[in-house]
């Protein structure tokens, strides 16, 4: 990892979300790392958004502004849940300045009702994002009615209040200058849950929205108030590819040395799918690219051998030689990584990834 | 994980080796557990194959006989290797009973002098098996006569000596009842070599070779005499399209809960790519499939959804319901987890991932 660069991609998403009066809530998915959330939250983020409880634990007392975006289900996860609520943090110390501000998203009654009656019981309130899908067809509520159903909801349920409403469009993956459709088409549906809203007398304190792919185009969303892009801090070969980024924004790479040139045309390093991650991009070719011969791609991976493809290039790496990996999908490498060796100027350090794993942290 | 299933599973696989006169050397690759190895050398694996330094160095008190089937390429891993075959672990209690019998598998000329460099260095030797491509197009010499100039090249250098052939036909992945034309190919390939180790005065002591989707054809590969598969210990949802095991030998899922049921027609549950891994299958939908309703696939992963297509299905699953998922690869699966919960009959417990992660492991 490169700490400059990383800086850098977190200033200029900071001052883009100002620029435009939005907050943002980087997702800590895609590095895990209290370091690296201390750089989001330095350059201007407005607080953190998690998806796993053990995400949550590890970033609670670095910020008093959390947002789980994902539905706590089961009793284990809304015990943990309720104990960061209270106050309490995977680490002793705890959180010295009181309790964190939980937000939760949730798209179902039941899972409303179970975070209510949790709550209730510990004797705290979290806020409540409703999720509606805009797409993707993941997650979240098919539409207005839904979501106003879902608030209305909320209100009658102790332990939780409304806050707002939440939304990913992760199925925009198009190159940016192709975005202005799809963008809009979310943008409608958006403003159709809003002005239902409105008129139920539930106006949202907090829309949150948006994805990496579409960062730059966030505030053409209508009543947007927040973003929580979280690639955007390393990008990837996906982030270049759409256009969002350019090759020198790319903060992470893996570090892989050529184990083998005996097939012709081909070179193989000792990076697999246990440190790329095997994840293909649709309708593209490979895993990942060399970041000095960007024409090299990864067009295969085993566990622990990646090919790269020498066809389209006069490089000629040797057995020995190092190279530099960009993956399609920065998160999921990162996730496979026991530390990341970070540059920070002169200098060279680990980087912890706390968050990641699903055990408890203790810190 | 049901240890009894995995029990059954690496006694079926010791039994053929025995009948057909091969030995089993499982590659760890796939479980990275101590406590699984020791499973399967008392069922009768004659050693245990491995493909990072910290494989070998967890597993090497567990077996005094270690193939390290990839090519120890740099200053670092030499460093670890020749600690290992000098009589050290990474454990202090070392291995009582001597040094580790290690094997080595190579392709390049470059590698073996560096290897046979150090291990003089150290005072040691290591076996080498020289790697043959058998049509993968991964690693391994081109033919018959680079396989014959490596042999000669370990016998002019100091530390190694030459054992043998290594090759690994991971391109089978046909069905089970279509895998002869493609066994039999590689099996003349593999002969050619054979003749002409015997003509150059190098008969190869071992030969080792085979992959998880021929296992049960190793024996018509002439000349062999050890296979290594090692996701015949847990099996997964390629084993099951291959046919070379039925439902009831997977020994390895993902326990899962079902976190929402918005979206018509699907169900989310909230083990994505993080848990599974989002690798694909050549010409088959999804990642993975639900084991107690077969017909319903994992039809998308995003870093923690798993999207269940209930296209096919009668199944309406509730929110907070818990499903056991089947990974199309299971090895990378294992990677991803902290630990697993073992089912041992009527007991529970934990399965520690020794081997997972690069750094030197320290017991």
């Amino acid at each position: 990892v490169d700490l400059e660069v990383a800086r850098g991609n977190a200033r200029r998403v900071a001052r883009y979300a100002r620029e435009h009066g939005l907050s943002w809530r980087p997702h800590v998915k895609t590095h895990k790392s209290r370091a690296v959330a201390r750089i989001q939250l330095e350059a201007g983020a407005s607080g953190l958004t998690v998806a796993t409880l053990r995400e949550a634990e590890v970033m609670a007392d670095l910020t008093h502004d959390l947002l789980l975006a994902y539905p706590p289900v089961g009793r284990a996860k809304l015990e943990r849940l309720t104990h960061l609520a209270a106050g309490g943090t995977g680490v002793p110390a705890g959180n010295g300045d009181g309790p964190t501000r939980l937000t939760v998203a949730l798209d179902d009654p039941g899972v409303l009702a179970s975070l209510a009656g949790a709550c209730a019981e510990r004797e705290v309130e979290v806020g409540v994002l409703v999720e509606m899908d805009v797409g993707l067809g993941r997650t979240g509520v098919a539409g207005p009615e839904e979501v106003v159903a879902l608030a209305r909801a909320t209100d009658a349920a102790p332990g939780v209040f409304f806050r707002g409403l939440l939304f990913y469009p992760g199925h925009i993956r198009s190159r940016e200058e192709e975005q202005a459709g799809p963008v809009a088409a979310v943008g409608e549906r958006l403003a159709g849950a809003l002005r239902a809203l409105e008129a139920a007398g539930h106006p949202p304190e907090v829309v949150s929205g948006g994805s990496t792919p579409t960062l730059w185009r966030s505030h053409l969303l209508p009543g947007l108030t927040e973003i929580r892009s979280g690639s955007c801090i390393y990008f990837d070969r996906e982030a270049v590819e759409v256009g969002v980024a350019g090759p020198d924004k790319l903060a992470y790479t893996v570090l892989a040395t050529v184990v083998s040139t005996a097939v012709p045309g081909r070179a193989v390093v000792d990076a697999g799918s246990k440190a790329l991650a095997k994840e293909a991009r649709a309708g593209q070719e490979g895993y990942g690219f060399v970041l000095d011969h960007p024409e090299v791609l990864v067009a295969g991976l085993s566990e622990e051998h990646g090919i790269l493809d020498l066809s389209n290039t006069d490089w000629r790496p040797r057995v020995g030689e190092r190279v530099r990996l960009v993956p399609n999908h920065v998160c999921v490498s990162v996730n496979l990584q026991d530390a990341l060796l970070a540059r920070d100027g002169e200098e060279h350090r680990w980087l912890a990834l706390e968050g990641r794993g699903r055990g408890p942290w203790t810190g």
